[in-house]
């Protein structure tokens, strides 16, 4: 039985300010006009200081709301390399990382609108009750969480009474288990395939695993923001073409 | 001419949590019933996110007042390198290790008492003007500094209306301009020194300089926080002098 | 049936130079006169230039044969938070390491002696063969590996023609698959359970795994080293008790 | 009094394998087929060992001599940030990077042709004598050092009887005491003023400083390099007219 047309309007949320130094990550600059939702890299997996103070402003200068995107101590691996950490340990990076955004957030006086973990810690999170609730200990009360509906993030964030925002991917594959496929480096799109891909996703609640077996993804009464990666191979065009997705889907059904 | 007794009473204050990892760095431990005031190292000379937790809650049982203890990012060299920053930078780094303190702060409704620079960074401070401004550009609104009086420190905070305590040093030797000498690491000192260095600087507001001159050390009328070291050999000996000293010190002249 | 007694001298192995910065490990100058083998840590997991620097030349005035002691790249977790990595990877941290070890060694004319692997890294070594042979292959043509007999550590050195020497540990406990428990910081040992347990495993191939079974270790014919750690509390017992047991055992052999 | 004219053949170097994990700096691999040496970065201020190892591997392909490019140990400042450190440490890091790229370079069986210290280190060992010693004292016996002429480096490799190769540079400015100018991002360049810059070095050993001044750059008979940068924006276009100039200056020449 398909589930009931989700209520929301759909959203888009990409990871930004995820260059260190001197390197650079994504055309950050060319995909602020098309983004609803930024998620800030903290300076674990990526960003700096600097990358982070200037990512807070241009959010503010584009209207942006903006998010924590906290992620595994690993700039080498990207954040996409698991390390074991004790639920002490997990809480506390979280803590410290949505702290020192907070602390840009603050001097530019924008608000701290929802936490996002990164790479293989979403995925810990997706498969690991124990991993998605010492990570969301480390959240601001009354701060929502984005996550994967139907995994261990949403119940974690229900048990733990934290607001959650389901997501959906624009430009990452599932298995049939219903988590994501997380790679070292992203591999490139057609882009009719991410027409597909989303557009499956938000008409049907479902979605087309690497097995070709179609997976069911509920996304219930909660709120939705499709997620994007600025570090994908042809990122601009992907998050285009996943907006073009949304606009449609938010027009023809009304929302607002 | 001598300048006007001292009329606040003097504190103690001491940087903890600069540990690292499984490294160690002072008896933290046996140092809290003995101080006023902690400088939590940050994360970025010293410290890490399990740490700079534990401390907070230490500090908070105790009822020690807590601030930001930020440095230069180089935990090998503990922060006592000196690094080439741009100014932008050096706001950046404050913003973030403060904001990444106040989260753990926050978890356990601690507020934010100060801020002190730490290492070589406090020193540049001291000599640099521009280099005094760009960190104190990157403190909280209304949040004092702890720093050296007669220096640049003492200037820029006046110049961007922070509050300033000034402090005097149990465990450090003073150049004849006045100015902290920062060694990598600490050297051991004669406690008979240590009353002495303690004692001339709270009585007649001077030191003797490494050179044998004698140094004023004018304090004005701020508030006054001696600092020691938990990584100076011999420092439980040293922080239990130089509080014995205080504590003469405030009693002899009725100060509360 | 019991395994043929060892017939190589049993010598003792210490990991050397994890100090890190200014932060201290273990009391290196006093164990010099104490061992065999050094393990000297570099710079992953622990250790850095300097620190390498002087530990190979004060291993050199001790006569101390030296190995490279690779870890994974995490020096707050001390090497002992399991980090997935590809086996191109794993090969490179330990080639690079290695590398870097050998340019003090060279610089002091003192030849490469074996490669042990350090922490969570040995304990994977141990479980997976692909570990094993992913980390071994980083290994210069014709150096030894220490490592555990009866795990996968032995049967890769074994198929890529590596020397293999059999470890002993004089301050790990072993669970009841002959594993080693890897803890993140080395609890206290009582000395007289030091003495049972290096004898047992000197004088009877076999040690009492954590959960009281008794597991062989047959070492077959493989040259020995015993293992104690610097960062155990109280290491410096555990390592004159160990080393005491195993001049007995050298000597009422009559082993060379 | 113009110098006597370069009898060496003017050869090309490069800075490669400036990437780290994820994040990529320049496009190593078109540049392969242009250039006569590779210097390769360390893993301290770019590269890791990853990198290190596939661009070893690359230069043998390409039968490109590889040279060391140690730096200060700053992935986030690309080694352009000063830091102050010990003419031991300095020596140190140095005998570490290069001993770790020596791991890559025996496993390919190719041998070390030089090294070439990077970014601000190289600056500072030109214009302060004790730096150039310290650096240098970490290179291996016999190998040469790529440096500036006429400053402390050239001093310092004759005092210490290393061989030394005078490098020019196509991407970089000169300032009127002959020092480089070197930004933490490098600046794009017109193609036809990367011309007459090198056209200029190579042809009256001479270059026009920022201020512009003309400043004599006399390379005696040492062997020269042509340094330019993967990082400068436009760096194909770049590296490809300074070839052009090379080729042209070798061929009128008649030099081999």
């Amino acid at each position: 039985m398909a589930p009931p047309p989700i209520k929301h309007k759909a959203l888009l949320n990409v990871d930004l300010g995820e260059g260190y130094g001197n390197y650079v990550c994504g055309p950050d600059l060319e995909l602020l006009p098309l983004i609803d939702h930024a998620n800030i890299a903290c300076g674990f997996h990526a960003g700096d200081p600097l990358i982070m103070q200037e990512t807070v402003r241009n959010c503010k200068k584009h209207n942006i709301k903006v998010g924590a995107h906290p992620g595994l101590p690993d700039i080498q691996g990207f954040g996409r390399r698991e390390i074991k950490m004790s639920p002490e340990e997990l809480t506390a990076i979280v803590v410290y990382q949505v702290g020192a955004l907070k602390g840009f957030l603050d001097q530019e006086g924008v608000p701290l609108h929802h936490v996002k973990p990164h790479g293989i810690l979403y995925g810990m999170m997706c498969r690991d009750y124990d991993t998605a609730k010492a990570v969301m200990e480390g959240i601001p009360k009354g701060v929502p969480v984005f996550g994967l509906a139907g995994t261990n993030m949403e119940k974690a964030a229900n048990d733990l009474g934290i607001p959650f925002w389901a997501e959906m991917y624009g430009d990452v594959k599932y298995s049939n288990d219903g988590m994501l496929v997380i790679d070292r480096k992203k591999k490139p799109w057609i882009l009719e395939d991410v027409r597909k891909h989303v557009s499956q996703q938000l008409n049907s609640q479902s979605v087309t695993a690497t097995d070709g077996s179609v997976v069911q993804l509920p996304v219930k009464d909660y709120p939705i923001s499709i997620c994007c990666h600025s570090d994908s191979p042809g990122c601009l065009g992907i998050i285009k073409t996943t907006k073009e997705v949304i606009d449609e889907f938010n027009k023809e059904h009304g929302r607002m």
